[in-house]
């Protein structure tokens, strides 16, 4: 189930009791589409597919996908469907009050996402571009559905890629001793600018567990390591040493311990006896900003579901 | 829409009367399950995933998997839904003569496969083993729902092979000359053994025409070159003599024009300068005979729908 | 730099006469060092290796590397030869003089390349931002061993990405009826500031036969598909068309016959059925920027030798 | 063979004071050629090449490959260099003492294999048939320059395809009480037929530190994991459960510490939210064989330098 659900076991209720979760996210897949996703999941029984399908159809939605996921070893349920808009007769509140009022008898745990307004996401970096280029240049081709309000650094030295790319920057420089006061800062900076995704483009702090729990599911990590392999520090350094023949990186979900939150995407690279740590961390950077592109496109097309350690992502 | 349908006009209308084209499939997707699936193809409506999914939903069935896809250029659409027969509570005829009756009046073009019995499948080769040794090792394993009643050959080479493994083998050799006799000899071993697929194992002859046309939708060659890239004789010494850096091999539906049938299935592999045409013909083998099982299983799992000279392939 | 010398019959005389072709080059395989790189061919025969790297024992030179390769089909021997020139005792010159006269009765073809100072760069492009970006983020983490003085665009679109790089941007529209003129004035431009590669990142004109000519070697394009397959336009579309279930990307050499230059690189990424021609084109910009800048990296790095259609490109 | 000059401090006595340790070996780069491969390290210093391809030189021989590397962080030199013996004017032993007389001043660890007569391997199993097949088969083809004379399993499941590739199988069962005696048995069976190298082709057995030790540099293993990650039983498992999105297997020497041997070959495939355990075992399986192939063909063709935990692998 979609983030904010695994944040607050309160919203469970609340959700069981009609009102979705969510609704402020941003799906592009067809550029001139107005559409919502519907991302659900509940105990696998028949005919989910048949009653949920109908709820729309009846109600004149065109369903432009559709995609189901059992897990056969929990026997749980999980279902990606959107729908155009453009059909929508009623408002949205309605089409939501509807749905929950048939959902809660079926017990399903549900969330919905609309292609607009588009989400807004921010970056945390330190020194090292490779990342925050990437997603600049991804969200600028319109290949990221999403707005960009905001990217903090805890080194100065990227304000001027942000400036080049007219987004405003924030240095929050931290200590041991300023931690709790610096993360203080960077919530509010993005409670007040409607952040709804934070994407980690290697900031190379450790965020609290407080802070990770009050974003819990809306905080992306690149790790440059094919986790869980080479936890921790200096993965490059630990891959060479090992003597493997390839690296690799993983994107995840943030969460308290460190390096072990649910992994979205991983890819790696084929080394050779001849690269150095040095050779390691420049060829490594080439996966890093690819496999957390990806990662942060499947999040902020809504095709992602946690499902404990584990994660659904839809293609 | 699967393979059968595209092949005769005439089993159209027969379609549309109400019956299904084949049942003859397999499938084992879960290995203890008695499924059915249905493949179906028509021009996208709303309500589609409903109508069809409630068509089984109220007959009992549980819906194992519900795959779909809409080509946004020609406004087809195809789903791939997979039953439980652990549900069924009349019989498999009483079944397709109901969704034929539901089917008609919406248009649609379907098959429908079940896990049992076993496919036959029926492997051509000429002197390479390594594709043949593949398909064997695979499906004594499990991993390829299918009985292998039959192989046959230009060359006696590989006879040991097929008695290793005790499938009993065909030496059928040709020349210009007795072409057309060998086909019809081949012809009547592939019905003598209720043969559904033939699969191409590196057998180094072009099937005439009127014989693909025969077995349309139910041929699977492998040719040892990207397609398009590489047509024809010789593809490793096109690539040599090109100075490609990567090979490849494309399984394909064979058709009259060789080589352009719909592909199935790709993969490549890095080269270097130092790889003469011989390195790569021994490179080759490793993705040919990959290549080739990946496109036996999905046919054999029935995920894959035939779009005109594209392949909608289901995971 | 070795294109020169493949291409003019005159100059190999003077080759053969003492001096080297150019030493122009840059390469900065380790940081810190001082480095010259020779890259020679010639007709195999025994004593090669022993020959040559004596000649540079004998002058109190360490290898830092010393690549070949002998083409089976040809008998052509190919030799990247790397020295430290922290033991260089005498002049550049003094040492280039007395290679000359030690390689003339081998008839070694030869040209020397040093790593400082560094070599220029200049890149053309068009609308399509990716691989610049891509080449300037790798260029200024000192992943590219060059400068780059210029940015030269048909269209004015990338000017503020050339600016925030602090990269010279110039604007040179271009008509059939300008084409002369235009490409006139990118030459004068590329000779005023002294570049010595050229790099076309998705630039889409084709350039005319006399430019390439006189630039033979030291101009780099990108192709958006696997060549040999779909060479020309909308290769894209072509391969949505064919169905193909990976698409690629290819570097070259650009010649005057279009896409048929001598390969540098290539890389390919899977696809499905549900990639439209759009999607194609957002896959591919991932590989088009990865496989160019592999090239450029391998160029600058003086590890390829270009042999007739083909590249030798030292790992 | 390299393996043993590094285990052994004795050995290398013998090694500077003259005699190859080895010369077993066989190498079928070129079919037809007859070969002698030298594998070299020492201290890097200036003049290796120069000196050690002037032996070679002097005494008339073609070097057909020279390959080198010097790991930085140790300063140790590395390489491989393989003759023509077609140019042997004297004998084996003659060229032997000569070089080891030309070696022992130098300090240089140095083995010696030639491509006649071909290397002796054996093959461990339990179950798994893939492994075997696939090693079965690229012998069969010429892939890997080596005889089999036996297939040892502590089960009797995969006798028929040995017998069916006429290769002898010995059945060995164990049991905790009775592994001593086992491993004796194994041993000597691999010592009376002369047996070089040993491949545990998914040999579900842990070979005693004593066992081990014995024939170090000389057991190739295959774990079905990406090492370091997931060392230990049911790596399929762990992998599920950790959600990951590649799974990989490794080929390494088997050393005494569990899946802590240096690492000669890795490779990953992707996998999806929809791979169960079971999947993951089957869609592993094919790259176990690729990975155990490649790694054994690199040990049979005197590509590998076991450095410390990690090795040289020349390409």
């Amino acid at each position: 189930m979609h983030a904010p659900m695994l944040k607050v076991v309160g919203l469970r209720a609340q959700v069981l009791g009609g009102g979705p979760l969510s609704h402020c996210g941003a799906v592009r897949d067809n550029r001139l589409m107005d559409t919502a996703v519907f991302l659900i999941q509940c105990p696998d029984e028949k005919g989910l597919v048949a009653r949920i399908s109908t709820f729309f159809y009846e109600r004149g939605f065109n369903i432009v996908h559709c995609q189901q996921h059992t897990d056969a070893t929990t026997g749980q349920y999980y279902m990606r469907l959107m729908i155009d808009l453009a059909d929508l007769r009623t408002s949205r509140e309605r089409t939501e009050t509807e749905f929950g009022a048939f959902a809660a008898p079926l017990g399903l745990d549900w969330t919905v996402h609309y292609s607009a307004p588009l989400q807004r996401m921010a970056i945390l970096v330190t020194k090292a571009p490779h990342c925050l280029y990437d997603l600049l240049v991804r969200q600028q081709e319109g290949e990221l559905p999403c707005e960009i309000p905001l990217i903090a650094g805890n080194h100065a030295d990227l304000e001027p890629v942000a400036a080049s790319f007219r987004v405003p920057f924030h240095c929050l420089p931290v200590t041991a001793a300023t931690k709790e006061a610096q993360e203080a800062r960077l919530d509010a900076l993005l409670r007040e600018n409607h952040v709804e995704l934070v994407v980690m483009a290697r900031y190379m702090q450790i965020l609290s567990e407080p802070f990770i729990e009050k974003w819990r599911g809306r905080v992306i990590n690149i790790h440059h390591g094919f986790l869980p392999a080479f936890q921790g520090a200096r993965p490059y350094q630990q891959a060479y040493e090992r003597g493997v023949k390839m690296i690799g990186a993983t994107a995840h979900y943030a969460t308290a311990e460190l390096d072990e939150g649910p992994i979205i995407e991983q890819d790696v690279v084929r080394v050779t006896h001849e690269s150095t740590p040095e050779a390691l961390t420049r060829i490594g950077r080439d996966i890093e900003r690819t496999v957390l592109a990806r990662a942060v496109k499947a999040h902020l097309e809504h095709r992602i579901i946690v499902a404990g350690r584990r994660t659904i992502v839809f293609s």
